[in-house]
Formats: C-alpha cells, sequence, structure tokens
C-alpha cells in the first residue's frame, strides 16, 4: 500500500475506533437507566444518532456492545492494579492503593460499573467465560497481596479468598452512592476504607495472634 | 358474622397468604433467572400454574408483585435488626450480631436477594418510597450502632455514614456467591467478617488515637 494510503486507512481506523468507543459510553448510559434487556436496537440507534447498518459495523450485535462495556471497565481496572505492581511497597500498601485504583474506575465509570455488576448474566458462550476469567484475574491480584502480607507477618493468619471477598465487597458496592459531581470523591472513601480493612486485618506488632 | 362463618372466612384469608407467599417465591426465582422486565405476565402464570386472572387476584400487578419481593428481604432484615436491640450488649457485639443477621438473610433468600439489589430501580411512586425509606431504616440501625461505639469510645472517632457503608458492602456483596447448598455457610462468613470489620474499627484500648 502506497505511503498516503496507508495514512488514509490508519486515520480511518482510529476516527471507527473513536466513534466506537463513544457509542459503548452513550450505551452503557443507557443499559444503565433502562437495563440491557428492555433497550432495544432502535433506542441504541436514536441515541447513537446511528442507523441500524451503521450502528452494527460498529458493534456487530447487542451482545458484543454488552462485552464491551465489561472489558471497557475490566481494561481500567487491570491498568489500576498494573500501576499498583509496578509502584511496589508492602502489602498494606498495595492493598490500599488497589483500593484507590478500584474507586477511582467506579466514581469515573459510574454506567459502565452499573452495567458491569447487574448485567453480567446476560453474555453467553465464550463471552462469558472471557468476563468471568478477566474479573478472576483481578480478584487473584487482590488475593496475591493477602497471602504475601500473611507470609511476611504484616497480615495475621486469614482466608485470602474470603478476605478478598469482604474488601471486594466494601469496595464495589459503592457504585450505589460515589457518583461523579456527587459531594463525596473517590479520594474522600479510598482513606477511610483503607485504614477500616487494613487495621482489620494487621498482624500483631508481636506477631502474637 | 356467625362464628363458623367467620373461621370459614378466616381460613380462606390464610389459604390466600399462604397462596400468595409461594407466588412471591416463585416469581423472585424468575425474576432472579431472567430479570424483572424481560418476565412477562405468562410466564409468571405458566411459573404459578395460574390464570391471568387468579394471578392478579393475587398480586393486584406485576409492580405490585416486586414491591412484594422487596418487602420480604424488607421484613427478614428489619426483623433480625429487632432482635439484635433486644438482645442488647456493646456497639461491637451489636455490629457483630447484625451482620450475623443479615448474611442468614442473603443465605436463605438468594432469589429474592438479587432481585433486591438488581431491580429496585422499578419500582414506581409511591412504591420506591417505601423502599427507599425501609432500606434507610436499616442502614439507621447500623448508622446508630457504629455512633453509640464511637461515643462510648469502643470504635475510634468515625463517620456513622461512610462506615456503615463499608459495612453494608462487605455484608450485601456476598449475595453473589454465599447460596444456599453451597459450601460456605453464613456463619462461616459471619465470624472473619465480623472479626476484620471490629478490628477495623476499634478505638485504642488506651484511649488514645
Amino acid at each position: 500500500m502506497p505511503r498516503a494510503d496507508a495514512k488514509d486507512a490508519s486515520r480511518r481506523n482510529q476516527k471507527w475506533a473513536a466513534r466506537r468507543e463513544s457509542i459503548i459510553d452513550t450505551s452503557a448510559r443507557l443499559f444503565a437507566a433502562n437495563g440491557y434487556h428492555a433497550t432495544g436496537i432502535n433506542e441504541l440507534c436514536e441515541a447513537n444518532e446511528l442507523g441500524k447498518g451503521a450502528l452494527y459495523h460498529y458493534i456487530g450485535s447487542k451482545e458484543e456492545l454488552l462485552a464491551a462495556i465489561h472489558d471497557r471497565v475490566m481494561d481500567e481496572v487491570m491498568a489500576g492494579a498494573d500501576r499498583v505492581a509496578e509502584a511496589g511497597g508492602t502489602p498494606p500498601d498495595q492493598l490500599t492503593m488497589l483500593g484507590g485504583e478500584l474507586l477511582d474506575v467506579i466514581h469515573r465509570y459510574p454506567d459502565h460499573v452499573w452495567v458491569f455488576l447487574h448485567e453480567f448474566p446476560a453474555l453467553t458462550g465464550e463471552r462469558a467465560a472471557t468476563f468471568r476469567e478477566r474479573r478472576r484475574e483481578y480478584e487473584r491480584r487482590v488475593e496475591a497481596v493477602l497471602r504475601a502480607g500473611v507470609e511476611s507477618g504484616e497480615f495475621r493468619p486469614l482466608d485470602p479468598w474470603l478476605t478478598a471477598r469482604a474488601w471486594l465487597g466494601m469496595h464495589n458496592y459503592t457504585y450505589l452512592w460515589l457518583k461523579p459531581g456527587g459531594e463525596t470523591s473517590a479520594r474522600d472513601v479510598a482513606q477511610p476504607f483503607a485504614e477500616i480493612f487494613t487495621r482489620g486485618i494487621l498482624g500483631s506488632p508481636q506477631g502474637a495472634e
């Protein structure tokens, strides 16, 4: 392909990807407000100002759109977990940073997270399996930090699986009231939550249980 | 009314109420599996082995059925909170007992709780207001225990509203994996969760922060 044509093609791809992203965001708002099943293709077309053919050109199918909303959340959550792993630090530090990153995603993507937490059972087959695996991957990161803290003695002996569920619940459940433009910022929540949880699982300073 | 007739009427009322309860349970299962909006009256009739007229005789409307599912959860949750208040004890004891009662409801009513947590936005008008008020009443119980603990010095200074949300999230979120017949019982979860949370908010023994 001549260079000018390749440049054009790349520009077209970028434009297509940007439009697709904006469709995902608009549709997340619709699904969050009215539910995935109750939202028809016609409403998606209207909200996105696209005809049916054009909409399918970007999203393939309604379920693919739902999967893309889930991926948007997981991409952000995993990027946060990667930043935390790169930053290093003690297990208590890691857990605190993971909480801050997670609350930040919940705060920035209220519609996507609502859809993520409410509509995941609508994913089928391969898409459901991919979603479960990605979510499990994140859970394993949290469990690994807890396990490392138990091994180092910084956390008291605990069940990493169950403790991760306590931690995930405490953070994820903020989606009900932690909203952009609200009185409370993600940072306002992250610090007191980290304090509760870390104190809750700290090993005793003498190493005695 | 002659005595025999009154007895008959009371028996008919009891029978009606029992049938209504079983319709609520069956419908909760359907709504949890397929979503409130996606479940039609015909499916409700079929699952409950009733004609449309008979179904409406028991439930009035689909939204009334949804409200009844929410009420079932709130009735149980508030009964638990009342038992805890009657039992008395220190704020840490109260919080531990509240957690045990809440997890027990989540464990015993997985379908109702799923519907409660996912479909509450479908309630409208008076029913939505009643639901919000009942939920808020329970939240205030949790906040009151936290406030009492701060006042007594058993809990460190904390924001009762935000801390209640951390506690509620940690417990409510178990609805995703705490199921009847599963490996984990409500009791298995209640004790470690209480330990995390109570240690997380305890005041220092010397009263120093």
